[in-house]
């Protein structure tokens, strides 16, 4: 191993790690965009609500990640790709989509994939900044919450993370951050992992929908349900 | 043109704009104070909620955008006439108001004014931040749509500006802002266009209520509104 | 009184101020996380929910504060202890909580804890940022009000400090924060003056509940009680 060999390697990675990053980034961010379109259009919004939904639940949890490291203004607004991606996503959702009663699972699968990325994102951009691990992992959970956190607050619905009958949600994401902040701390993380990891966090998420994998609940509660 | 000319039309147009900014700032906080106070009455609440929901929707929009622009703490928080105005508003409006039955055009009226005013300074001030034309336009949307969606989602309503039955909402705060952000970009800013903006802003928003202006709805969900 | 004296009294007030501001937070923290995982049970959320919302309940206020004075990334995120103490006590209980009939007073108790606690050390931590007295002050009621808020808006309620028929809420907070403020502005601020201010919102706030004191109502509201 050269001096020569170990900068290509590093180059490499770091471009790949950038790649990642990049498209990650805005694949995610399409992702998050049709969920919050979907939930518009079952909801029967216009046209402006669908725009607005879907950019709010695509940028929101970037947005709070980048207010919580300092870094202003947030890059959504900086950089016009992901609002340009969220606009698009949602003007698309808006001339084809399937009819209000058949969005619960286009909306729930495009939010596992913008949960999956975003995870990961939000902590390799955390990281970046400095942050250490623990950090870093805790910030990529709220990127990857926040998102559908604030489409929900919005839409006037209790945020899936803390509804009764939903399947878990935030431990995927966890798993996926902290996944991503161990391999970022013993510096072996890289595209490829980062990339697993998102797919493990999609998977994870997915299979708990399926099979209505859920925490398990207080004890006095189960037998004393009313308020 | 000698450049003593110059510097005077400089100076003058400094104040001006200045001028504008700081009472345009005050009349929309005093507008949105008031949308709040009528509000918290159309909810029966007591004078402390009245006050509290008047200042959240008040000075709501500028504080979101002071911290998306690393501009801390808020002005909303170092500069009290901001409060001040919020509070008295809210007072004058517990003393004398409508009945609960009749608060929704005083409502929607003051919410406009607070909406025009915001969405011209909300893009000025992230312009004299040093932030790019676009940026700033999207900054000021966000100032003069935050303190509303604040003072729905506190009050357990989904936000007017994803309500399917409002009229448009966003769409001419989106018009005032690009045309502020597209006036300063080219220089030609000042504060006559400015209140023309907000003016324009203003009227756009009371027609679409008037004659009830709303976006096209996604297709299939006009036949099939369930959920 | 020689410098000596002096040096020791003010080295005895810093470590005690300290004291009181790190221990403060730290049971405000568990206070606001036991009133959220209640807030939990009685909503019948899973395991994951309850420590969700309790977390949420707990650090979201510091959060808030943090981000407001510039101090980014918070101190929640930084700080470890505070995320791990409001786990273990959302965690304490799911293990042992009262029939989710019998939860409001251990909620209304627990929160009248940390808002006491928090009103005071919010105001502390603002003023030792540089800020003036009465921006810290506000900041120390926004600490104390914003987890409470938080936890409410999340789990689908309008937030109780503005609820027409909860007690009063926001006062207690604000005279702790005023008389905070006011020590401090006057440099006779010390751990025990922390104290007793917490300990006289947490006193107030509980009576008003007892007492079911409230601020006045709109006048005409009462006669026309629709909507």
């Amino acid at each position: 191993m050269s001096g020569t060999t170990d900068l290509v390697i590093a180059a490499d990675f770091e471009s790949a790690a950038t790649w990642v990053h990049h498209y990650g980034e805005l694949i995610g961010t399409v992702a998050f965009a049709a969920s919050g379109a979907l939930a518009a259009v079952r909801r029967n919004l216009d046209i402006v609500g669908i725009v607005v939904l879907a950019s709010a639940t695509a940028l929101g949890g970037g947005i709070m990640r980048d207010v919580l490291i300092g870094h202003t203004p947030p890059t959504a607004f900086t950089d016009l790709i992901f609002l340009i991606a969220a606009t698009v996503t949602a003007l698309v959702i808006f001339v084809r989509h399937p009819g209000n009663r058949l969005t619960r699972w286009p909306l729930l699968l495009t939010d596992a994939v913008g949960l999956g990325l975003f995870c990961v994102t939000g902590t390799v951009v955390a990281y970046d900044a400095g942050l250490g691990a623990p950090t870093s992992a805790l910030l990529g959970v709220t990127t990857a919450i926040g998102g559908g956190v604030i489409r929900d607050v919005l839409s006037g619905q209790v945020p899936g993370v803390l509804r009764p009958d939903e399947s878990l949600y935030a431990i995927p994401a966890m798993v996926g951050a902290v996944v991503t902040a161990v391999l970022l701390y013993f510096g072996v993380y890289n595209a490829w992992a980062g990339l697993l990891c998102a797919a493990v966090t999609i998977a994870f998420r997915l299979l708990a929908l399926r099979y209505g994998w859920n925490g398990p609940r207080p004890h006095y509660a189960r037998h004393d349900e009313t308020e």
